[in-house]
This record gives C-alpha cells, sequence and structure tokens, in this order.
C-alpha cells in the first residue's frame, strides 16, 4: 500500500479512523465463548460491522499472544480476512518490536511476509539498525514511537537530550534513515500540545495517534494540531468502540461508536 | 526462581554463561529439516548437551515469530522442556516488549503465565507504566535494556539526557520503580569501559551481557568492570556456541564452545 492508496482511501470514506482490535476474552459478549475461535469471531463480526467507516485497522500484538497458539492463530486468521475481504484497509500489527539488527530482520519477516501486515509499529531505544530492516521493505510501513499516550512518556522521551526533547531527536535522526518517506509516527492523543512541533518537524508523514477516547484525548485538538495537506493523521480509538456494548448487539454498537467519530473526522475534513 | 538460587547455581556449576536459542532453519543441519519440529529438535540436542554448561537459555522471540504458529508452537515446547527437565536453569524471554500499562500486562501474561518463563527483556521508552506490570511479578526477573551491543545504541542511549547520559536515567530512574530489586539491564559486552560505571549505579542487580563472541565484546574486560559480590553477571553467547558446526556432531561442537566458555568463568570465579 502507498501513501497515496491511504490518503484516497480516507478521501473517499470521509474518514482517518483506526479501530484497534485489542480483544480480550473477559470483556467481549459471553455467547462468543462458545465459538471454535471466540477472538477471530468477535474480531470478523466487527471488521464486517465497521468496515466503511475505517481505512485501518490495528490488532495489538500483546493481546493475542497472551492466549498463546490460539490467540496467534487468531491474529493469523484475522490479518487474513482483511487482506482477503478489504485488502484496501490499512494493516498495523501494534507490536512496538526493535531489536539488533539481525534480529529486527527476523520480525520483519514475521509480520511482513508470515502475517502480511501492511504496517508494523517500532520502538527506537536502540536506534538505526534495529529499525531500518523494517524500513527496507519499500513497500510497507514502520510506525515509529515517537510521543505516546501514557503517563510514562514523561518518564524518557520528554528529556532535554542533546539540547532537545528525546522524542524531537527521536524525530530528526529517523528522517536520516534508509526509505524515512515510509516512516510514520505514534504521537499520543493526550499530547495534542506538542502535536504542532512535531508536525514542523516531518511534514509530508502520517502520525498514528492513540489516545481519542478511553485515555482521553480530544478529537479537535488532534485535528487543529497535527493535520497537514494530504490529512497525515490516523486516529486510533479501541476500547471506545469495540466494547461499546457487551451483549449480542456489540457489533452495531461498535459500528454507531465508529460512525459517531468518522462524523465529527467529515466534519473537519469539510472545513479544510 | 530467586537471586539466591541463580547465585547457587553458578557457584556450583562454576558457569555464568546464558546459551541464545535463536534458531534459524538456513543455518541448523540440513537432516533436522526431516524432524516434525526442527527447531525443537535442535534446541532439545543443544540443551542436553549444554545443560551442565550453563546457567540460563535466551530464546529470542524473534526467531520463533518469523515462522508463524509453528515458530510459536517451537518456542512453547522449548520452555515447557526447560521447565520439565531443568528447573533449576533461569529461562529469559527476549522480547524486548514495552507498551501501555495494561497492553504491557498482556505481555506479562503471555510469558510469565502462559508461556511460564522466569524472566523477559523489556525495552524502557514508554516510561514506569510500561514496566511495572511486569515487575508485579515478584517471582520474576524483568530485564531492562540499558546500553544495548549493537552500533544503534549510539543514536539515542548515550545522548546527554538531563545532565547524563540517557541510559544512566533509565537505570537511576528504573530504581524508584516497584520491586525493582527484581530488576536485571542489558548491558552490551562490546560497551565494556561504560560497565563499571553502571555497576556503580546498580551494584546488586545482575546484567544480562550480550555481544561476547559473534560481536566482538571480551570477556575478561566484561568481568574486571561489571562483576559485583554475587557475581552479577549473565554473559549471553548465541551464534558462537549454537551454530558451532553445521553438519551431524552440532551438538558435540556447541558443547565443546560452552565448555570453553565455561572454563575461561571458572579461572575468573577462582581468582576472585
Amino acid at each position: 500500500m502507498t501513501t497515496q492508496d491511504l490518503v484516497s482511501q480516507i478521501r473517499s470514506k470521509k474518514s482517518f479512523l483506526c479501530i484497534g482490535l485489542d480483544v480480550d476474552l473477559d470483556k467481549i459478549p459471553r455467547h462468543l465463548l462458545l465459538e471454535d475461535d471466540p477472538i477471530f469471531a468477535f474480531n470478523k463480526a466487527i471488521i464486517d460491522a465497521t468496515h466503511h467507516l475505517a481505512v485501518a485497522y490495528k490488532p495489538n500484538t500483546a493481546f493475542y499472544e497472551a492466549y498463546g497458539i490460539r490467540g496467534w492463530q487468531a491474529l493469523a486468521k484475522t490479518i487474513a480476512y482483511l487482506n482477503e475481504h478489504h485488502p484496501e484497509l490499512l494493516t498495523i500489527a501494534d507490536a512496538k518490536r526493535g531489536d539488533i539488527g539481525n534480529t529486527s530482520g527476523r520480525y520483519a519477516k514475521a509480520f511482513f511476509e508470515d502475517l502480511q501486515f501492511d504496517s508494523i509499529t517500532v520502538a527506537p531505544y536502540m536506534g538505526k539498525d534495529s529499525v531500518e530492516p523494517f524500513l527496507s521493505y519499500s513497500d510497507k510501513f514502520t510506525i515509529l514511537l515517537a510521543l505516546t499516550s501514557n503517563e510514562g512518556a514523561y518518564d524518557f522521551q520528554v528529556l532535554p537530550s542533546g539540547g532537545e526533547a528525546l522524542y524531537k531527536q527521536v524525530i530528526k535522526t529517523s528522517r536520516t534513515w534508509q526509505n524515512a518517506q515510509n516512516l510514520m509516527y505514534v504521537v499520543g492523543a493526550t499530547k495534542a500540545a506538542y502535536l504542532g512541533e512535531i508536525r514542523r518537524l516531518v511534514p509530508d508523514n502520517f502520525f498514528l495517534v492513540p489516545g481519542v477516547g478511553a485515555q482521553g484525548g480530544s478529537l479537535k485538538e488532534v485535528c487543529q494540531y497535527g493535520m497537514n495537506h494530504q490529512v497525515g493523521l490516523l486516529i486510533n480509538a479501541s476500547r471506545s468502540i469495540i466494547y461499546a456494548s457487551s451483549t449480542a448487539d456489540y457489533a452495531e454498537a461498535a459500528a454507531a461508536k465508529a460512525a459517531e467519530l468518522q462524523q465529527q473526522m467529515e466534519l473537519v475534513l469539510r472545513d479544510r
């Protein structure tokens, strides 16, 4: 998938919504537990009900690994279903991987070749040779953690480092890496005030923005500070959509929540 | 496993060797590819031949994820084999995970409860709430990336941050987290000169030291700068041991390489 494909999808759906598929068996409707693969059954119903409202889906690998082999199988089925039935959607493995070069190469193989995700989230701490094996796939996106949405973001990411905040150093340095045009950045919605500064550093790259909804970030502020000429934002919502209802109407409830966000996004896109 | 259990094992085996099980099907002896589960068959033979020479085994998850479900199954069988046949050994999931609090909790469940590893490597970029879910398991070790062995370590880890290098800030801040006595730190052998300074910051915690062997670090220097009153070091070797031979004698060759390292360690322990 190219940036142009993504932007076209955003324009036609009037949405830049990403739906996080963070499935917890303790939170899904009880009747699904009778299915052969409750996680996949849940994901399929959510995708079927919301795919016209969203442009990206983002399973977080932690939620699948927590169920061992059965979880990994559900992840594989979910990405295969997305690729077969909705190839226009951007798929994001929210895996936050990163290791020395030859090892990051194995993660890239896992997510880009074996599972066939379009993109993956990657942690920057180990530097260039831990990220470039992902970037070497020129038809994929590598989504680097910059300024995350959680409280712990203040522990190290904002420390003054070499003259400015560490997250800015991460962004600036990453621009010198191979295929840097294929980088996206994770920037939390809870840090909307920082978004404008980050946008000035990387005018053309997309931001993946978690933290609207359950974590308290504001869609309006994120758009105000973070948008660029080709929208440049993917706003993620996970729990607020997929757990909108815990009864038989969960997929319709998820679609209603997704539609609310899509309508707010449509208004923003119309005003620009 | 407690620190005392680990130290006792080190004293009785006269070894502080950790063997990295980073299995690549392109590098293992060809005849193993006929096995039902070549990865597990390889690991089992390596473990059987070396367990008296090593105190810890460290599968890196990237190498298993690269083979999808079959890889995850091989990882599960490997850790189950270690736990059943060699419960005295420390098991390390080299996974370099880290995410917002509730998500890190899912990773902790995956590796500590489902797979039953004794410890896991964790990335610090997302701060306190991304690490404490691992630390909340008081009978497990959480191994935090501090100063890694790769070239990219120089990109961000050594940047002056709030007055001193980022990796020092990471170490100092981590000491304030819950159950900080259960932290270990990844410190690359290729950075031996830094080891003394790091040891002064955390006199009591163990260091997991990659980079001796294939990456060029020196065992002697690591011991000189990094040891503490209870040894305090786990020296990892992966490729130099497990790929010592690519023919039918691979397990014996691995044992010979492991024995070389163990004998060097025995000398170091005798001199102290």
